[in-house]
């Protein structure tokens, strides 16, 4: 087994302590898009490829993996999760809710170059509101996605908010080719890492005259929210999201083709690594990927960048895994030790019986210190007969008796 | 799109109410492993085709999923996790707890034939406790086991065991030659299905003399339980398996060859279908697939068949999808109408506004009705005035008024 001894280059083991962490922040994000009212959806991780090629572009394309099935299918793995869900809304179309509201957390595999941040495989997290133009479809997808980073402890995350018909209509007004709209974007969306000097130096490259790309970033950071953005942005402040988190930046662009309206990045000012995720409104590119006629907005929440995120500003919890009790005990006591252990498990403590070879007290307190536990509970015969318990606190090395029958509630006040 | 307008055989999706009952099956599985001290493992849905290969026998190995990524590089998809997590104990030795007990709930790809219940993408859920040979592992696996169908409301469920090295004992001493006895154990295994006529005939068909095979299930049906055996029932029962729950089964034989000590399957007697998965000890598998000797003890959990018989004895809870409330409003209370949402959600409830683009009040609440909210707020402005609400039983179709300041109690005491 030597050379197999590994895994595959930007694939990820993830261990007790990380999974466990990783587990929290699924939890905690769906706690919130329950409260909102959406429903999970979960697609196969392998597709028919027909169902994947031609939507993401050619140099995205490359990136998928597939292969032909044992059945000569050809077959791919999920790329992401918004073309599985255009299936899901053509092919269930009769069964869903309208609006239909699902989130969707699943893996999803690209044989991207693997570098810090970036891996072949990661875990996506998208909502979606599908089959609503209504402004509060917006506001609800820009409240709820607040709403997660405040579940999450990120009281600081801001979203930076445009409306990309008004910054469409700002690149026309300059007498640019209509083939050339999406790449002035691209560019105008470096705003965040490059000078303005630079981004009109990379507009001038792509054949933009230096006045109209001047006259065009002049007047985008003049201007003011459309009529349209700012309803969205009232109603989402009558959702929660307060006023100092949303900040409209009229050069925000975001790299994406398809988005018909608003646009916004969620921003970590404490993590200043670029957007924890976005989305927008785009009402055309379901029809197009599946022959529906569904208008939606969504984002994706960047998983990875948030964990990291969460992890720089110490903002997960105390998640210790393994027991956080582990009861001791000598031959004549083990049946009584494994009763005590039954009945904390019964009142929610993660508990766990000795079990190394030695009876021996400091082997035993060794093994609980050393599989991380908490607290280690003795039970000895005198102890038994005085229905006490030794509580022995492992990293403060002090002790002290408990009565057997209100050990559930000592563990209890004293971890949850 | 219309011939990709499907998932592939063998693969689901998972709607709303099937994926809420799914997570919910595996929160409160969780919930258990958790209580006793096992720790998250998650490993990438691609290895190695390497460290697959030669693993699972000739006949499974033609089910992996396998292919040459783009990079040339032979992977394979996961196609149980017991490989993938010999690996991790190989590679991690010094990073993980010994005893190292550890769950795994993941996806699994195997190209089987599709048929009633059986799928090619499936989820395994695996507990096991590695580098103790204490009958205490086996007891806590038991008593773990035991413990997830109570959680999950189970009431009835029952442990089979039997200890695999008594078995052995038995059928060498019928003179059966080495090279035969696993093919015999798998006849015996299949008692629960066949009379005991059927099995006599099968093992003569294998060459078995019709007395050998007579005197061999006569002697199996008198054995009593070995003294390992003895030891790590009484151990289940303190720990928490009422003895009633424990079945001696001295035919019970499990196919697969590497069990070294206790096999046990799981019965739910209301659900006759054979068993919802076991397992057992099996001190050499890690070290013939990773070099790295751990004893080990643990079960699979048959997730799918697991989910068929909640269904079936009805003891999944309601698990409604989509918000609970709708709240309805006019333009004039549009705005408190989703501050009130933002409250109601605050406090935990599955709130949404209304977003459809009638304002009728007929046209709101049978939205609210058809997107399965059980109730609807109406908030219009002499509600406003007065500081209350009009809610609204969707399904009883009664009404009454609510003080606003009491909504959030209000439902919280009704829905939870």
């Amino acid at each position: 087994m030597k050379t197999t001894l590994q895994t595959l280059k930007g694939f990820r083991d993830f261990l007790g302590p990380e999974a466990a962490r990783r587990n929290w922040m699924i939890e905690q994000i769906r706690s919130v898009f329950e409260r909102y009212g959406l429903e999970p959806l979960e697609t196969p991780s392998l597709e028919y490829q027909e169902l994947l090629l031609g939507k993401y572009g050619a140099e995205a394309e490359k990136l998928i993996y597939r292969f032909d099935d044992n059945g000569g299918r050809q077959v791919a793995m999920r790329y992401d999760q918004t073309v599985p869900m255009a299936r899901v809304i053509a092919q269930y179309q009769n069964e869903l809710s309208n609006p239909y509201k699902r989130y969707q957390i699943q893996p999803v595999w690209r044989a991207e170059k693997p570098q810090k941040g970036r891996y072949r495989e990661f875990y996506q997290c998208d909502a979606d509101i599908i089959g609503s133009t209504s402004v509060l479809a917006d506001a609800e997808i820009l409240s709820l996605y607040y709403a997660i980073y405040r579940q999450l402890g990120v009281s600081s995350i801001c979203l930076k908010v445009n409306d990309r018909m008004q910054l469409l209509d700002a690149i026309k007004a300059q007498n640019i080719a209509d083939s050339q709209v999406m790449s002035v974007i691209q560019t105008i969306d470096k705003l965040d890492k490059l000078t303005m000097a630079q981004v009109i130096t990379q507009l001038e490259q792509k054949g933009i005259e230096a006045d109209s790309a001047e006259t065009l970033l002049g007047s985008l950071q003049e201007s003011k929210p459309s009529k349209q953005l700012s309803k969205i942005i009232e109603s989402a402040i009558a959702l929660g999201v307060p006023e100092s988190a949303i900040v409209f930046d009229p050069t925000l662009a975001r790299g994406l083709d398809y988005y018909t309206g608003l646009i916004f990045e969620g921003i970590i000012p404490e993590y200043p690594v670029g957007s924890v995720g976005g989305g927008g409104r785009y009402d055309n590119l379901i029809k197009d990927l599946s022959g529906v006629n569904a208008p939606a907005v969504g984002f994706g929440l960047g998983f990875d960048r948030t964990y990291e995120a969460l992890e720089k500003l110490s903002l997960f919890p105390a998640l210790p895994v393994g027991p956080r009790v582990v009861v001791c005990y000598f031959e004549e006591t083990k049946k009584d030790a494994l009763l005590l252990t039954t009945k904390l498990r019964s009142s929610g403590v993660a508990t766990a019986p000795y079990m190394g070879e030695s009876l021996k007290m400091d082997k035993q307190l060794k093994y609980a210190d050393k599989i991380g536990a908490g607290w280690a509970v003795i039970l000895g015969e005198d102890e038994l007969q005085a229905q006490v318990a030794l509580v022995k606190n492992l990293k403060a090395r002090s002790q002290k008796s408990v009565k057997l029958e209100e050990l559930p509630a000592h563990f209890n006040n004293l971890i949850f």
